[in-house]
């Protein structure tokens, strides 16, 4: 299978970079707005240790909001399921900033993976540490999980985000009058945009992929139980308020970060991570939406049978 | 595996009965109102045709918004793809009748299974066709898949909603204001009453379900492809505002009905069919979500892994 | 002062027609949507029983929501206070057709005049009592206040808004599901089509808002704390979300209708109606504001001082 | 009428004592939430110079949000009409620290005296200015207005509010993210809530209002043009979400704050202040609209007639 999975993401590079129909990229963060749009990658880890890629699969990229399945794996092996009284667990209908729902919901976000639920997750995980503390916490989870330490903080893009981040900024002081978040927002807020600028590899980024996979030789940091939930919560809320479009056409739970990162979990048969920069208007990467329901299909990778 | 399953769900029915936390009639529609909350049925179809089931699975009850998931095959076989825009594929974050959505998005209903949606469709499938003739399309499905001719509508049920059905015909009017509705709404609207007041027992609509979860040995009435679009869409938006919860949860594709119905999907391994008339506050079987964890626990049945 | 404001009048309409920035005329309801927007007429009634007027100011209009004043001037009569229960006094921030301030606020809408809450003030006035009826008191109402009988429906547009209005239709419908319509929709709204559909001329209209202003000379159809109160609901609601626009810009309280009429009132100065039926993007008459706000500049009429 | 007026307010102020029905004191802001409910201060400043007062007429309040009035007529007097570029003039239908709108319109707040639209005000005043000259502006607009030089900011009520005001920080960096603030947020929150801290006594508050009501003998500092905008403004937006309310019950132009305070306007008649610190779920002085009430309808003040 992988010299024929080979073939077909070598073809599938080609391709995209035929098509040429990238998209844009971020320029709410600045550093990110720099980025050349037309760049692709895909990596595909397999059960056994097995890793097949094509395209730009060893450059690292901001991994952003991949990276809050990450701190959702943290704080539920740190607290468990009490996190749910501070954040929900449905859907948003809404775009990954909005302040809207917050307001309706008094301030309790409705899911980890927009801005709001994540900035929760994140204050959850400073308690009783200091956020440099909890950016290692996090930090050795993915090094852990990719058996990789090769996994670093890109400073100029947290400052970057910090600096003009203020669609957050009001985010967190909303959580804070609202009396969810446990520190000072400015704390919270600069721990969120570190977390956020992790930089990993496609590579790098599938082997992570395989403890939510459950990958059959994968570093065992997840229960199975745990693992199946933040799978589902991928599925429901992993592309903000275009989550059901995606289902719909890739029929796997993935998660997707406005650097252009997606990673794809095929429980039990593989981990996937997508990068191209170029964003939809959901925020999702384009060319990254279209590589995952090419793959997938090809694959006959689909949680729906 | 089949007796000990009957075992399981013998016991699952003791339990529940003994638990007795039975929840609240629909009783915005009167002839629903008149129901003893305190019923309980389970039935489970097997690849090969087996059939294992507890409780009441063979009293008949009303499958209401159950029915909205074969209108929906109905119309992609008619249409296809085309039905994706006049109604779109995303969770609502809101109640099964809200009409908030419908005019923040200009008429377009945010999925099939939202009662505004399931307008739509309705309103497709009425297309060149008289109502009694429609009706018959949807009945003929759900007979053919299944195997079973002993299905039929509730005339005294459709007559009490098509009486009382104000927030309905709110939404009806409200699309045609939008022109997103081709029949006069009384026309539509008539023929939606009807096709939810279908009545079923648990072990038809497992059986009936089996053409969605692809069992060997079903009929085989829908392509692969579009079992695994109508799964993914039951598992983003079939149980309304609760359908994040519901997935996390129990990790299965699953759609609710008001009359206490519910649908679940293991693709490839079973079509699961539960019925308990008392509801929690989001309009979904509380019993039933209760029974479905339970036995999706059980079994290991998760498309999560 | 009558000479000069007739010099003034005849100036502004020549003006006005020299102008030709006439908006669009409201097409969904075919009847108003054949009329030219290229029309003009403007009456002013004095105290003592003065009318001065210009340009059309004979020319039947349907007055649509303008009889909104009316109607609740006769529930006022009839039942007080007490129909702030059903309705309330608040601007709505909302499109005067919107149905998502209905379902904030539970069935209960925001104020008399946008089209929820005159559904509601009608349907008020139908208690006991046939469309019929109802429509005569109100018929009668202005009438008797413009001192002429010659007052009468346009059953060719009240037809016209009956066949195409789904959109008051879903309202009335979503009224009657929060329990907030005591009668069967299809009469509430068959009335208030028909209520919406009477005809005046502006020197009729002008004539009979002499009661809300208090004139001298008037005929005692409403005491001087319900016309203070009428004339507060217009100021803060009659121009739906242009309200606040219009009260800087005019300083008058003053109430639109959809044919392009509105009467302004002066309080114990004078009562204005003007008609020009092309509309700006809110639903409120474009040159009829325009020529609102040079006439109470001209003449020093604001209530603000 | 001043001996009259004199027996009144003296009854008024007794029989507000006498009933006791306070309200709540405003406990976001600590040192607000100190103050004791039951106080109760009324000043009526007449054409001429005279002014009539009862109660704690002398004793020194929180203006808190009446500040808005008077920061727009600093606004007003400096760029005019440019303002309306970046803050509209509509009643919101939220509560005065509703996110919600501000999302809704791309971060364009509905009107200058909702939070949002205030700091946009202020932000605007500080165009080439320190934070001290533009309190400086305020403060001295008000000490020109009041004839009176002994008006300070509370500066522990100002550090109150900055170190628990996350709300309002949440309104700040939102409005930054859409582009609509032109200082740090920082920068404009400090002096917000300097300007929010300024201290007056009622009749201190109802002689700085005779520029509004455009009293003879008052100092000339604002056009009647602007004079009567302000008023429209107060009229249509001055209590929240509980402006139709007050207009329909009191038909005077006012404006609130949370420390209890009242400003109202009889153009022409007199300028009014009202202080009582027990809040209604509005967020405005619960006696103080009750005695606003009474004191309107003895007098017949009424701007509609």
């Amino acid at each position: 299978m992988t010299d024929a999975l080979k073939t077909f993401l070598t073809d599938l590079d080609l391709d995209i970079r035929a098509q040429g129909d990238w998209g844009q990229v971020a320029d709410y963060i600045p550093e990110l707005g720099r980025i050349d749009p037309a760049q692709f990658g895909i990596a595909v880890a397999l059960p056994g240790g097995g890793m097949v890629s094509a395209g730009q699969a060893r450059q690292r990229f901001s991994i952003q909001s991949v990276s809050k399945v990450f701190s959702l794996a943290c704080v539920l092996g740190r607290i468990g399921e009490q996190i749910w009284t501070r954040v929900g667990r449905e859907p948003s209908g809404q775009r990954f900033d909005s302040i809207l729902a917050l307001e309706h919901e008094n301030g309790r976000p409705r899911n980890p993976f927009i801005n709001a639920g994540a900035l929760v997750t994140t204050d959850e995980l400073l308690t009783g540490r200091a956020p440099k503390e909890t950016l290692a916490e996090t930090l050795g989870f993915l090094r852990a999980a990719a058996e990789d330490d090769d996994i670093h903080i890109d400073k100029a893009v947290a400052r970057s985000e910090a600096a003009t981040g203020h669609r957050n900024a009001a985010l967190a002081h909303y959580l804070k009058s609202c009396d969810n978040l446990r520190n000072p927002p400015e704390i919270t807020l600069g721990t969120y945009v570190h977390q956020c600028a992790i930089e990993m590899t496609c590579e790098q980024l599938a082997r992570a992929g395989r403890v939510i996979a459950q990958l059959p030789g994968a570093p065992r940091m997840l229960t199975p139980l745990k693992a199946r939930r933040i799978s589902a919560l991928m599925m429901m809320c992993g592309h903000y308020d275009g989550s059901g479009d995606f289902a719909f056409r890739v029929g796997l739970p993935a998660k997707s970060g406005v650097g252009g990162g997606i990673l794809l979990i095929a429980p039990g048969q593989a981990s996937i991570a997508i990068w191209s920069p170029g964003l939809d208007g959901y925020g999702n990467s384009r060319m990254g939406s279209h590589a995952a329901e090419r793959l997938a299909h090809h694959m006959g990778w689909s949680v729906f049978g």
